[in-house]
């Protein structure tokens, strides 16, 4: 592995290089990719298909000065190793050790920071803007996947961008896919662009064509729009105001330098469509990109990836599960995703169900907006959606469900601790800012059985409702699998009854709580719904004890714990309390428990805070 | 008036006149309109614009059944007068009187709520799925501005619907406006296909134009891309998988009503491109669309408008002057609106520093993250944008800007109770929501003066800041205009040293509590900062005084008091203590002070509350 490092120089030493050489520095590149990912696990598929680009902007545009601003961030680990972060691999996604995204206090390199899609032409515009502002000389790059192309963000961009005289060069790196198959009709629109005979035309001599390209462009502007359209394919983006070239092919560096070389000359927003193949140069990436997106550590030489921790199966399965059995009694049912079919627990759900079943793609206000026209007319929606994607529909989970409020259940997945994406994906404000919306009904199961009762209970509601429900594994009950049981609104569960202190558990802490409960004697009350809270049992507790512990997985600022504060302090029902949960920093990737240890939100971590609450009661 | 209302028939009655007839109604709903915005004030340019459209559609559609969904909502009252609510005009955006938008609740016939724009394709689009799954027999229509259509969630809607098999008419209403001008790529790319020959030619004889589209469709199907683009002029449309039909005559009902019967008979996606003016019929609004967009009442001979109740600038307008005033001084500074030039109070920096100013369109995220990429490179952007529009950037202002620490100000207007606009406008949840992100500082000025010097505060801080600040007038301050003078973070103001009882006061509530500090002989403190909290006058207050009260113009759940009692429970230094601010409700249209008295928010309120809380404590 070192000695492969050896040969993956610095941009600026790349820069100097032959195109021979360059091509040596791609196959170590790709070499060490695979060796370090296979022992690591990480984002594979995406970063095999870049190595190339990665490679030829780096050669070709004067990094760090010049601006790369790579989308999502999941695509970026050759970036990351051309630009000396090759060592530091074997820490990656581990806590204390490489971000797997791009990290603007990792390396003066990563431009701009991105773990949520379709963010690089916006910011990218912003640093082109800055530049001409300041009269510096500078390029800026922005390389966007098609599945991120699907996202209203991007749109705004190229719709702001292809009107301002900034000098940005927007990369479509089109590999067909987002996570899943790429959907919707820009991708179509995309694919049939490739079907034409440009493609090939290009293909066969791109450095040749290219340079022909701003005359014969010149010459369409000036032709009517239609006519246009026979000479470029890129006509979408030719309305948008972008220059359009390509499509090139992203694995041949004889095409993909000389293009962008050409590309620097040229002035204002342009947009250069690139195709790869996701996992390109090996074998068993290249036929199931899918699988191999995300991966735990495999072995190179038949592709097998070690076995997750076995265990009970995950939160998402119980919902997928319930989904289907759910979707089987009730025709009404229809599952919406934004591009998450496989990480939602949606893949089997879509095979029984294809009438029922919308990925609507990257476009997380629409799934939502979408879900509640449905629901006005009859259907009854449940979105599946992340807690850190639900953040880019909060306007429409705000104005179009819950003033109306319209019956969409929600399915908050990776709500809480996420462990090795970190800082970006963290499920960690949902508490906090779906609380403070009117009408909404918050759950947060202890269990998998709950998880599955709760979703027939937020079903079943008129309104708004919310599950959210952590990554990773149940605690391995055998399920009930009736499709009716509900759960009263708004009414907690007493788990134990204790003396002087009560815990106060949402959602999956409610294991640690009661260890911690049993430790001090405590009552442990599993609360289930933050939203409404259950008064009657909060006047009761506050009556019976001493002191108040509130524990959950989410941000203290406004959380669930607040809720009860807020309550309590208004009703003139005051006790002495704690708040346990994430402090007011953003949380780094490293594994969940370590991370809920260190924040005191384990057993032991809540015994102690129980101990020093009823020790300051003695005082 | 009320002989006008005679003039105009339910739609069911409509659909049984002839053209002539229908003609009539349009005339007297114009008429109408203009007589009754003219006295109650309301929005005017945008309702001028779609009298004839709002007819015809009512005439061809079997509403209320065949949905129709209105965008935006301020374009919708020709919808609301022909659909019985005619008569309760005159009490229109006033408390307990009728809505300025779309609201399921008031009638049948909104099919879908609607205050913020861009909603109604993604709306629109759910429900004509839901027609399918249901096998309704049922048409769905979205009616959706130039404007509107700048708006990410409408790309996201179009690429979706674009690839179902679902039956939905988009009817772009073009008016080439949105409330300012219209921005952007799309805005220019309208404009082209207007600039064609292809205009003229359908609207000399639109029906028989119409009829024969269909099969020059197919056959350009089967063409190549470019000679379809001879055929029609709409191609981005096309690309994303809409029928493109238009440009026609928005105002003439010859033309529409055929139109719209013909593509009530073509199945699947759809868009038709209407041409209408703003203002259309009344000679001031077609001059100056922008002025009478939003009108108080006026003249209808002259045009004149009421004056705006004088008193002291508003909040607006001290922020519009600081942003000219410090612009000249610094030339790192950028100002970003999306698509609210004027509410914003952006028309004189425009002027004066055209190149640093940025109108996005309605694009929200972009506009956020597009300022981040600035703040990445050495400009210092200034985002200024409604509490209420924040929500659409909820991400980029967690992922883009807070995780990377960027120094990006943001100027929200709006915040707190806005008066007519009600539900969907209230600027109620933006400390809730922006408290739980770690690395922003909050500000909320009690004054134009503490504004001021808050903006001076955020711009120097490198990090990103939020100033909040209310609708409506300041408190008629002389001002001190110094640029450098800044506040300490996180340090509050002592207004008044009082006894037992403590009055935090957040934002422009000050006054209020200032008056029941009076009264209680309380101490009354100005908190200045949501965050970070003055901790150590905290830590002072709970020490030498007995009870608490927060005071807010924003939710409780979550908010700034619910960030008092956080921290002081935390430290175990609980003392009695209540939270006011605004309820677990949609407050609806109405005068600010009505509700501030209504919910315990004005002086007399917070007095009250304290004396309770007073009396609370000898018991």
């Amino acid at each position: 592995m070192t000695d492969l490092l050896k040969g993956i120089p610095m941009p600026e030493e790349l820069r100097t290089m032959s195109r021979t050489e360059l091509k040596g520095v791609a196959r170590a590149l790709r070499q060490f990719l695979l060796e370090s990912v296979s022992q690591t696990g990480g984002h594979l598929s995406s970063c095999l298909g870049t190595i190339e680009l990665a490679v030829a902007l780096h050669a070709v545009f004067n990094t760090p000065d010049d601006r790369l601003v790579w989308d999502v961030g999941h695509q970026a680990y050759p970036h990351k190793i051309l630009t000396g972060r090759g060592a530091r691999f074997s820490r990656l996604r581990m806590k204390d050790g490489l971000s797997g995204f791009l990290k603007r206090d990792e390396s003066p390199y990563d431009s701009f920071g991105a773990g949520h899609s379709s963010t690089s032409i916006s910011a990218g515009l912003g640093m082109a803007v800055a530049a001409k502002l300041e009269k510096r000389d500078r390029e800026v790059v922005a390389i966007i996947g098609d599945g991120a192309m699907t996202a209203g963000m991007a749109y705004e961009a190229l719709n702001n961008g292809g009107v301002l005289d900034a000098n940005l060069l927007v990369v479509l790196n089109d590999n067909e896919m987002s996570i899943s198959p790429n959907v919707g009709a820009v991708s179509q629109y995309l694919t049939r662009i490739l079907s034409g005979r440009l493609y090939n035309t290009v293909r066969d001599g791109a450095g040749q064509a290219l340079s022909l390209v701003p005359p014969l462009r010149e010459l369409a502007k000036k032709a009517e729009e239609g006519v246009k359209g026979l000479v470029t394919p890129g006509t979408l983006f030719e309305e948008m105001g972008f220059n359009y070239f390509g499509p090139i092919d992203g694995h041949d560096l004889d095409t993909l330098i000389p293009t962008l070389e050409n590309l620097k000359k040229i002035e204002g927003p342009r947009l250069l469509h690139v195709m790869t193949k996701k996992g390109k140069g090996y074998g068993p990436a290249e036929d199931d990109p899918c699988t191999y997106h995300g991966v735990t550590p495999f072995n190179q030489s038949d592709g097998k990836m070690a076995k997750k921790a076995g265990g009970p199966p995950t939160y998402t399965k119980i919902f997928g599960d319930w989904l289907c059995d759910k979707g089987g009694a009730e025709s009404s049912l229809v599952a919406i995703t934004p591009a998450m079919r496989e990480g939602s627990g949606l893949v089997r759900f879509e095979q029984l169900y294809p009438e029922r079943y919308y990925d609507v793609g990257i476009a997380e206000q629409h799934a939502v907006t979408f879900a509640a026209g449905m629901a006005c007319d009859g259907i009854h929606p449940v979105v599946a959606i992340y807690s850190t994607f639900l953040q880019r529909a909060y306007d429409q989970l705000l104005h179009d469900v819950a003033i109306q409020n319209l019956p969409v259940l929600f399915a908050i997945d990776r709500a809480g601790l996420v462990g090795a994406d970190g800082a970006t994906h963290q499920g960690a404000f949902d508490l906090a800012y779906s609380r403070c919306i009117p009408n909404l009904v918050i759950m947060a199961p202890k269990d998998e059985q709950e998880l599955r009762d709760m979703l027939n209970t937020g079903f079943a509601y008129p309104g708004p409702a919310l599950v959210r429900y952590p990554r990773g594994n149940g605690v391995g009950l055998e399920l009930d699998k009736h499709l009716q049981r509900q759960l009263p609104i708004g009414k907690a569960e007493t788990l134990r009854t204790g003396k002087k202190l009560a815990i106060l558990s949402f959602g999956t802490r409610a294991a640690a709580a009661l260890e911690a409960g049993e430790a001090l004697d405590a009552t442990v009350i599993n609360m289930r719904f933050v939203k409404p809270l259950d008064h009657e049992l909060l006047n009761e507790v506050s009556r019976t004890h001493q002191a108040l512990i509130t524990v959950e997985e989410g941000v203290i600022a406004g959380g669930a714990g607040s809720a009860v504060a807020e309550y309590l302090l208004n009703q003139g029902q005051m006790l002495p309390m704690r708040i346990l949960g994430l402090p007011d920093q953003f949380i780094e990737q490293g594994d969940a428990s370590q991370w809920l240890a260190e924040l005191g939100l384990d057993a032991a971590g809540i015994t102690a805070s129980g101990k020093l609450l009823l020790e300051s009661l003695a005082r």
